[in-house]
């Protein structure tokens, strides 16, 4: 390795470990290992502008081994993302902008929030799915407006992942094109040698999948890296460099597990000077290393965008048709929908929401031409297919993603497409088997990102399929989930809210949830209050005392037995609640006027009663899993009809 | 095919297209192009006895494709497992024998409950471990009384799932034997051809991951597929068997999409009947069928059990010592623990409860040798470790299993060893990525198993590791789970109590979660108390109004809070609640007892306040997610501390 690319690596690994000793947290095994890479990497290759920090056409890098967070800050520092070393001393503490993971949003140059591994991996697919996509789409003769790489580092764990193994086949499928992985091999896992648990071949296992594999044995060997990238740079289809490192390179305990996540004492750091012949004061990057990082990844990125903008001025003379549409993606701005151009349901009409969001989610995505997505091999069930036809070789602007059985695959591409910019990913499929992209919604949700989860087959009445195929928990599962927009719309008048929601929102994930079977469409239920997410849907009496709150599939149900009351001459209201994370961000008068009148609340759901006590003194719900029947035995099984219902409330109402 | 296979297998065909086609509902697809695969597997190989359903040498059979369940109710019907024709009619119905999908406990002679893609597969290499462990373990020159195989049926969506990749890469790193995969390769999905969405070079992937591969080109070939399954029994390491089929055999629209999950019609099983040349009346098999299966399947069963049980009064004469061990292992007989062997910790004394659920852990599993399990690279944080080293190639017996990042496959294998007989699973993790893995608990949960989940790191205290790693919901999305014991022990009572429960019990799976930090063994905890539910850990006076309920770390805070308002006079109790679970098990009365007596309910924990809800009036929790800092701040930041619990409970207890 040069003298030059020798210096600057030394020095990030010794402050990364001084960043780490003085946190007394983080992971210096990855850091001293995978600093050549990054170096190489940022100086060489990376596109990357931090005066245009979401310069649509910079490379995106993805930190999948998220625990390397304390090398990335130094080189997002370095590279001129305003990260002080005031900064780096205040690793991992209150308030700083550097934490314990890298975060999106809080930390800048951040592309992802990564930490559970194999997410990022996944992730970069579906960013570079994204890339591939829009060059596709906008890029013309001499006019390439996207073109660019996407870069991720992996390390053994993550490609344990199956999240990362259905997106690397995925990828591979698809034949993604600039998407690079770095795949920091270091021999070492956090309870073992790699070679314990794992002797997978990783060349023979990519290739199998479509990759490119390319190999450097000297990790330390920056020349070799750069060689190699540029290398990769040149494969028509996605390319996997194993990079030979040694975990905590430099540290007495180097090449040992313990060095994977336990911070360097004093005497360790002086060893480790020592032992990389490195003269480095305190937290003090020597200006040598500043001002190469200056010259190289800085100055780079600068020009590259400054050549890309007055690119793109001529691109707005030569195609301005092409580029007023690409400005809309580069600056996200597709939010208004044509409410009237969307399926409308006349009430009293039975359809299934499934049916129903499978349809205005067509007509939404012939108006918004960023959204992009598909199912889990479960379009004909859940009704949702991206427009344009399936993204393939032969139709690369094609909006419906065929994901395959790649459930958390798809939540993490899903995310990935998301936080391109300018797209929307959109995932689909069963609701129980939301399950299996949980963690990728979650990272959803902590990033604050709308990516959009449609779900079918909400309940028990998905029938004959049996327990596994019936979702119960899963409700309750997300409304527990901080930040995600789960909706349980009763009929077309919610669901069209909660969908035109989703595209418009820029905080937070949607994950909307429809029906298998046929739900009346009411004439009392209403778009714009559905979005407060509650609202009264039936009211008997101005001064009633009781009241059923219901949603989804229920709502019907609940207004029925509330006629039945008022038959009677006992006033029984009915809320409708399609959205407890909505209704939650009302103002506490309108919750309070909405709720606190009433005497008597009873909540009724085809599923775990668990999320509606906050709301109600009583409940009918489903706490056990489901069972196989066919749909019409399901109301009665479970004490869903008009007379039961009536008769439990009947008990308490009074 | 011969012709006896033929006419077998088309009456196979026939019968289990009338049974879906009764039903309205089911899986033609699958059922009509893996009969001949399920015929040679059972009519030539797989060795099960009717009479002694859970003979614990018998070989074992998952359908991982569980959609396949009508094929196999026949199978197993033919085979003597006692479900009869009128069962068979009943397919889907309500309270029948034969379910929309495959049910453990429900339908005999399934091993396992499947229908969710991959976990059938990933499952099936747990009991192949467990074959393969106990065959180490017990077997003696001349005494294989553990020698079978375990056998797989997987389709495309199956191989496209993680958590089977996951599984795949351990069973080929652990060389697992006598484990064959039967891989009906149809070529079709449900939205689109496999080649639509999947290239993936299935012998490359599988040989790189340490699999052999074998392949039968014509998938009706039954001679061929008995050839191919010889061979296979003579890996020495997991195989695989693609068999190329065609989905829908013999129906007019086979080889297409839609013949997957759509019955066929009354005329399309006329026209099935004559592109078969299949003369079969409707739900009867010819005598000759059924003399076939009682000739093959039941008689070499029965003759194999009967071998083998011989074989089992020898060795208990040669081999007492291991017989009557073994004899243990056969009829799950590991259930006394003797208490006064566990590590005791001093009431005042500080640890964390993953440190003391480590050292209690080790201590019950010298006692009881059916322990059997791991972490997902993470024992060093989570403290769990299986004794007697780690399994391996030359550590055949080890009970550690060095799952790798593989938390899903951890999970599915964990049920498979626990499935299995006689062994229980242990699986192992921070609390936050118990997400990973959460379909493989709710299969669990749904089975009635007694798998061990047992997790580390439970709530935002987890600190400087941030967002990504801090629990906020896992507890409630746990809670909400049917079936499930989910516990959060506040120190080393209630944790033991747990502990013991978890090997104890038969019915249910158990999911303890420890915390990261210290807490104070408490002198009011106690271990049969705790198995309740809840109960109370201090009585300020036996006429207090107030209560705070609490559970985990945060006991000891509810009860120093309590100690203050006593100080001034204001008497609150405090109640533990390790386990709603539990509680809610308990009779009417003693939840009554417990809760009903107080004016004000106050629940408090580092968590999402869902859950609580339902048992008091108040909740202070964290409905946002976490915060990268130390955890010395972090108490303060949430709020956890005495002055601000007793100012925010005090608006209340008045």
């Amino acid at each position: 390795m040069s003298a030059m690319d020798n210096y600057c690596v030394n020095a990030l690994r010794v402050i990364a470990a001084e960043e780490i000793t003085k946190a007394k947290s983080g992971h210096p095994g990855i850091a001293l290992g995978a600093a050549p890479i990054l170096h190489t990497l940022f100086t060489k290759h990376l596109n990357i502008n931090y005066e245009d920090e979401k310069w649509y056409n910079r490379d995106r890098f993805v930190l999948s081994a998220g625990h390397g967070s304390a090398l990335l800050y130094l080189m997002l520092s370095l590279s001129g993302f305003g990260i002080t070393m005031d900064d780096i001393k205040e690793f991992r503490q209150k308030g700083s902008k550097t934490p314990g993971h890298p975060e999106y949003k809080h930390v800048p140059g951040v592309e992802m929030t990564t930490g559970p591994l194999g997410q990022g991996f996944a992730t970069a697919v579906g960013m570079a799915i994204a890339e591939n996509f829009l060059a596709a789409k906008f890029n013309r003769p001499d006019y390439h407006v996207v073109d660019h790489y996407t870069y991720v580092l992996v390390g053994d764990g993550d490609l344990e992942e199956g999240v990362a193994m259905e997106a690397a086949s995925l990828a591979g499928h698809l034949g993604v094109k600039k998407l690079i992985a770095l795949y920091d091999s270091n021999d070492i896992q956090l309870d073992s040698e790699v070679a314990d648990t794992n002797n997978d071949d990783v060349k023979e296992k990519f290739e199998s999948m479509g990759w490119d594999y390319f190999n450097v044995k000297d990790g330390n060997d920056c020349e070799y890296i750069d060689r190699i990238i540029k290398l990769a740079k040149n494969s028509s289809r996605p390319a996997i460099i194993e990079i030979k490192t040694i975990i905590g390179h430099g540290a007495p305990n180097s090449g040992e597990k313990s060095v994977h996540g336990k911070p360097l004492s004093k005497e360790d750091i002086e060893e480790l000077k020592k032992n990389l012949g490195a003269n480095i004061n305190d937290f003090d990057f020597p200006d040598v290393v500043v001002s190469y990082y200056k010259k190289t990844v800085i100055d780079r990125g600068y020009q590259a965008c400054s050549e890309w903008n007055e690119m793109l001025r001529y691109y707005a003379q030569d195609y301005s048709e092409e580029h007023k549409l690409f400005i809309k993606f580069m600056y996200d701005e597709f939010e208004d929908v044509d409410l009237s151009k969307l399926h409308k349901y006349e009430a009293g009409s039975n359809k299934s929401t499934r049916q129903m969001m499978g349809e205005i989610f067509q007509d939404i995505s012939i108006q918004l031409p960023n959204l992009i997505g598909g199912s889990a091999d479960l379009s004909s069930s859940t009704m949702i297919k991206g427009a344009d036809g399936s993204l393939s070789a032969s139709n690369p602007t094609g909006r419906n993603i065929l994901y395959g059985v790649r459930e958390h695959a798809m939540g993490a591409i899903a995310n990935g497409l998301t936080l391109y910019g300018g797209l929307r990913g959109v995932a689909s499929g069963f609701f129980v088997f939301s399950d299996y992209l949980r963690p990728a919604i979650r990272l959803a949700a902590i990033m604050k990102i709308p990516s959009i989860f449609l779900f079918s087959h909400d309940s028990v009445c998905v029938g004959e399929d049996g327990p596994t195929h019936q979702p119960v928990e899963q409700l309750t599962s997300f409304r527990c989930m901080p930040n995600v927009n789960i909706a349980r719309p009763a009929d077309a008048h919610e669901l069209e809210a909660m969908m035109v929601n989703a595209v418009k929102n820029n905080d937070y994930p949607s994950v909307i949830v429809s029906t298998r079977q046929g739900v009346t469409n009411l004439d009392s239920t209403d778009e714009n209050k559905a979005l407060l997410g509650a609202y009264k849907v039936f009211e008997a009496n101005k001064n009633s005392k009781f009241a059923i709150i219901s949603c989804g599939s229920e709502l019907e149900l609940a207004v029925n037995v509330a006629k039945k009351y008022k038959e009677e001459g006992i006033n029984v209201d009915v809320i409708s609640m399609p959205s407890m994370f909505l209704f939650e961000r009302q103002p506490e008068k309108y919750k309070a006027e909405l709720l606190n009148k009433y005497d008597v609340k009873y909540a009724i759901e085809m599923g775990s009663t668990m999320s509606w006590y906050k709301y109600a003194h009583y409940v009918y719900g489903i706490d056990e899993f489901g069972a196989s029947m066919p749909l019409k035995e399901i109301y009665e099984y479970y004490g869903f009809t008009v007379d039961n219902i009536y008769n439990e409330t009947k008990k308490v109402f009074k």
